[in-house]
C-alpha cells in the first residue's frame, strides 16, 4: 500500500457526498462511476463512503465490524478506495468505541473466557468498577438510549457484565489494551494507506470508560482523542470527532480535532422553517466553531439532544427550551407523518432514541422552496458542507425499506440504482440543489470571511473574499430565498427564485 | 365481609379446575354457571381463579396488579367471589414480588420521589445494595430471563435504577417495608374474608432480596415464606408456593407450606411419552413430596429448569440431562409446529424464556391417546390434581391469539365461551377426560396409599383403600394405558381403552 508520502496535495473544501455504496452505485467502483458520470460530474469534491468494512450490513449497518481491517468484497477491494481517493476527497469511518460480537476476538472470549489471549480487548464491568459500583455510579453512565450499558454474555465457562454502550451486537472496547492499540493503529494505517484524507472517529464521546463519571466526553476520552488525532495527523490524514451532546462540549471538542459536526444545525433550521423565528439560529452562528462539517441530513436521525440542555455534569440550558425542542418533533411528525414517529424511539431498533427518523425532505413537508432554503443555510453556514445521498436527490421515506426491515433508521436508507438518480434528477428541485452545491464549490467568496444578520424571521449571511461576495438572504416565514452574487467580472447578479436556475455559466464563476 | 370463622368444612381433594374467568365463562358468575350447569356439573370440586384484580388484563395478564384488593368489575365483585367459594374449593394468587408500575402507589413515587409516603413500598439497586455492587454480585441475582434486573426509572427529580425481577412494567415491593407488609396483609385478609380457601404465592422465590446472594430462595426467603404461611393459617386459608426451580430446592419448599406445584412432572411426563424411557418419571415418583399440586399445564409455559441442573449455589443434577431436555424441547416444536417455537424464549414478550410455550394436547402431537395417557398418569401421581381449562378442552394452539397479541403465552391462552364447551365436549378426547376426572374425584382408593412400579416403557401405579383399589399400568412406547379398579360391590373392573367410557356408573363408585 502506498504511504501518506505519495498522497496528492490538498483540494479545496468544497461540499461532500454522504453515502453507502450499496444503497448508491451498488459498490465502490459503482459509486465512483457515477460520481465521474454524467449526472454527477463536478458536483462533490469529497465523499464521505460509510462503513465498507467486513461485514458492510451487520447488525448496525457497518457499525458493527467483524472485520475493520478489510473491504467487504462485495464492496471492492482497497484498490477501489485508492482509485476514489485519487479523485475525491475520502472520509472513513474508524469505530474505536466496540466491534461486532461475531468478531473472531470476541468469538474465542466468549468461548474461552480469560484465557482467551483477546479477552483484555473487551470491556466489562468489573474491569471499569474495579471496586464495584453504587447506583448511582451506574446511573451516571451516560447513553444514548434508556437502561444501563450491560450486556450479560458467556465468557468461557461462566458469564460477565459486558460493556454494551449501543446494542448487544456491539462489545465495547478496552482502548488502553496493548491489543485494542494495536488494533486500532492497523485500521488507522489500512486508511492512510488506501489515500484516505480524513478519518471520522465514530461515537468517540464513549470510547474511555472511567469509574464514577459519566464515561462520556472526559478528560480521559479528551486524552484519546488528542492521541488518536495525532497519530492521524502522522499519516497525513484530518480528523473528524462525532459526537452528538451538548454544544458547549461540542465548542470545546473542535478545539482538539480538526472537525466536529454541526449537529445542532439540523434541527435549528427546522425550528426556523416551522416558527419563522430566526434568533435561535442567529444565536448559534454566532457560538459555533468555524471547523465544522455542516449537514442537514445522514446516515443517523436528527438529533434533538444537540440543542437540548446538557444531560450531565452540570446542567446547562440548550440552544432551544424543552418545548422548542417539542415543537420541532411534532412538527416532523405532523409533516412526515406517522411512520417517523413509529420508526423513531425505542419501538423500532434505535441506537439512539433520541433521533428523529425522517428524510430532511419530507420534514419540511416536501416544500421544495423550503428545502432549498435549508439547504442554502446548511451551504452559507462556514463550514465543510456534507450531503447525505437521499437528501441530494429529495428523497422521501422509504415505507417499504422501513417495513421490510423494521429499523427505524432505515426510513432515510433508501437504495437508489443509476436510472433512479437519473429519473430524480429530472425534478426542479434535484436539479436545482446541484447548481447550489456548483455555486458553493466554485465562488470565491466561500474562502473568505462570513458575516451575519437579520432580525426575525429575516436571516442574511454574507461571504466576501476582495471583491467577491455572496450574500443570502433568507425568508423564514415566505420560505423564500435570494441570493445575490459577484460574477467573475465583477457583476452583481440575483437569483430571486433557487428553485430556477441557472443563476450562472461556470465562466461566470471560476477563477 | 365474613370472616374465617363462617367457613364451610373442607371438602376431599378432588380435581380442580385453573381459569381464567373472562376467558371460560366472561365473569366470576359466568364461570360458576358454567361449573353449575349440565356441561361441567359434578367435574371440579375445586378452582384456581387466576388473578381477578385491577386489572386483569394488564401487562402480564393479570399478575401485574395496580389494586390487589379489588375484583376487577368487569369480571364482578367480592360476592361473586363469595358465591363461587361458597359451593367450590377457591384457589387465588398473592402477588408479594411487585406491583404494576401503574399503581398509585408507583405512580406517585414517579412524580415525587423520595418526597412520596410510598416511596419505601419500592426496592432500587441501592436499597439493597447499600455499599455498592461488584460485576460478580450482580451476575449472581437469579431471574427467568437474561440480563439484570433493573429498569431506570424517573423517581421525582431524579432517577433510580428501580428493581424489576419480571418485567419494567412490574416494580418489585419490598416485603420489609411496614406499608408493603400492610398491603400484603389487607390482600390475605381480602381473600380470607370472601370465602377463599387456598392462596397461591405467585413467584414466591424472588420475594425477598438479599447483597451478595442469588436473590432467590435464600434463607431469608424461606423466613418470609414461613411468616406469610402461619399469617394466611391465622386467617383459616391454605399456601400453595409457586417456584419454577431445582427439585431439591422444591422439596425443601414443600416443607414449609401446605402445597408446592410438581412442575417435573409435566416435562417428565412428555419424556417418558417421546422417548418410551419410564425411568426419570419413576424415579421422580420416589423423590417427590407428597403434598403436591399435580399439573400438565397451566397459564404459564411448560417449565424446563424444573427438571434441570440447579442454576445458583452449588451444581446439582437435574433430574434430566441437558440432552434429554433438549429432546423434550425439540420433540414439543416437532409436534406443536413452528409456532410454538416462535412463541418461546425471548422474542415474544415472555416473562420467563426458560418455558416452552404449547398446549398440552398439541405437545403430544394432538394424539387422544397418549393425551389421556398423560392424565392419568397425573391423576395417579400422589398430590392435588388441576386441570388448565385450554387442557380440559384439549385445545390447540391459538395461533390468532398469538398472531393478534404477540405474546408468547397466549399460544395457550385461547378465549372460550359456552357454546365452544358445548362443542368440544362432543369430542371423545374431552368426554373421555371428564370420565377420568369424575373416576378421580370419586374412587375411593385416591385417599389411600400409593404405590408404583414398572420398568422400561411399562409404568404402573396403583391406589389402595382396605378393598378398595386403582391401578394404571401405561405402556408409554404404544401410548396405551389400562386402569383396573374395584367398583363398589368389590368386583375388578378393567377399562381397556381411556378413549372409550364409560367405566362405570356413578353407582359403581360412590361410597
Amino acid at each position: 500500500m502506498g504511504g501518506a508520502a505519495e498522497r496528492r496535495p490538498r483540494r479545496r473544501r468544497g461540499v461532500q457526498l454522504i453515502v453507502y455504496p450499496n444503497r448508491f452505485g451498488a459498490t465502490i467502483a459503482g459509486l465512483l462511476r457515477l460520481l465521474d458520470g454524467p449526472l454527477l460530474r463536478d458536483v462533490f469534491e469529497g465523499v464521505h463512503l460509510l462503513p465498507f468494512y467486513i461485514p458492510f450490513d451487520g447488525a448496525d449497518g457497518g457499525f458493527d465490524p467483524v472485520d475493520h481491517t478489510q473491504v467487504d468484497p462485495r464492496l471492492g477491494d482497497w484498490e477501489d478506495v485508492r482509485e476514489l481517493a485519487s479523485r475525491y476527497e475520502v472520509v472513513a469511518d474508524v469505530i474505536a468505541n466496540h466491534m461486532s460480537a461475531q468478531s473472531p476476538q470476541f468469538l474465542d472470549t466468549v468461548a474461552r473466557g480469560d484465557a482467551s489471549e483477546h479477552a483484555g480487548m473487551f470491556l466489562t464491568m468489573g474491569s471499569v468498577f474495579t471496586e464495584g459500583a453504587s447506583e448511582k455510579d451506574l446511573l451516571s453512565i451516560y447513553r444514548p438510549r434508556p437502561g444501563i450499558p450491560f450486556t450479560v454474555m458467556p465468557w468461557g465457562e461462566g458469564r460477565r457484565l459486558v460493556w454494551t454502550t449501543f446494542t448487544e451486537h456491539q462489545v465495547d472496547l478496552d482502548v488502553d489494551d496493548a491489543e485494542t492499540a494495536a488494533y486500532i493503529d492497523e485500521v488507522l494505517r489500512a486508511l492512510a494507506g488506501a489515500g484516505v484524507d480524513m478519518v471520522r472517529l465514530d461515537a468517540v464521546g464513549y470510547v474511555v470508560k472511567t469509574a464514577g463519571t459519566s464515561c462520556f466526553m472526559t478528560p480521559a476520552t479528551m486524552e484519546f482523542i488528542h492521541r488518536i488525532t495525532a497519530r492521524a495527523h502522522e499519516l497525513g490524514m484530518e480528523v473528524l470527532a462525532e459526537a452528538h451532546t451538548h454544544y458547549a462540549m461540542q465548542v470545546a471538542l473542535a478545539s482538539a480535532v480538526d472537525w466536529v459536526y454541526d449537529f445542532a444545525l439540523p434541527p435549528l433550521v427546522l425550528y426556523s422553517l416551522y416558527t419563522g423565528d430566526g434568533d435561535p439560529l442567529r444565536r448559534w452562528l454566532g457560538l459555533r466553531p468555524d471547523n465544522c462539517v455542516t449537514v442537514l441530513d445522514t446516515h443517523d436521525g436528527i438529533g434533538v439532544i444537540d440543542v437540548g440542555p446538557s444531560r450531565h455534569g452540570s446542567r446547562q440550558a440548550g440552544l432551544l427550551a424543552p418545548d422548542q425542542i417539542d415543537q420541532i418533533v411534532e412538527g416532523i411528525y405532523e409533516r412526515a407523518g406517522q411512520e417517523s414517529r413509529l420508526s423513531t424511539g425505542r419501538s423500532a431498533s434505535n441506537v439512539d432514541i433520541y433521533q428523529v427518523n425522517t428524510t430532511y425532505y419530507d420534514a419540511l413537508g416536501r416544500d421544495d422552496h423550503r428545502y432549498l432554503l435549508a439547504r442554502a443555510l446548511q451551504f452559507f453556514t462556514p463550514g465543510l458542507p456534507q450531503v447525505y445521498y437521499v437528501g441530494l436527490l429529495a428523497g422521501h421515506n422509504d415505507l417499504a425499506l422501513l417495513a421490510q426491515t423494521g429499523v427505524g433508521r432505515d426510513i432515510n436508507r433508501g437504495r437508489y440504482l443509476t436510472p433512479d438518480v437519473e429519473e430524480h434528477l429530472a425534478r426542479p428541485v434535484v436539479a436545482a440543489l446541484f447548481e447550489l452545491i456548483r455555486f458553493r464549490n466554485a465562488h470565491p467568496a466561500f474562502t473568505g470571511d462570513f458575516d451575519f444578520g437579520g432580525s426575525g424571521a429575516v436571516i442574511t449571511m454574507t461571504w466576501t473574499l476582495g471583491e467577491h461576495r455572496a450574500t443570502l438572504t433568507a425568508n423564514l416565514v415566505a420560505g423564500q430565498a435570494t441570493i445575490t452574487w459577484t460574477d467573475r467580472k465583477g457583476r452583481l447578479q440575483r437569483t430571486a427564485n433557487l428553485l430556477n436556475p441557472p443563476w450562472h455559466t461556470p465562466d461566470d464563476l471560476s477563477q
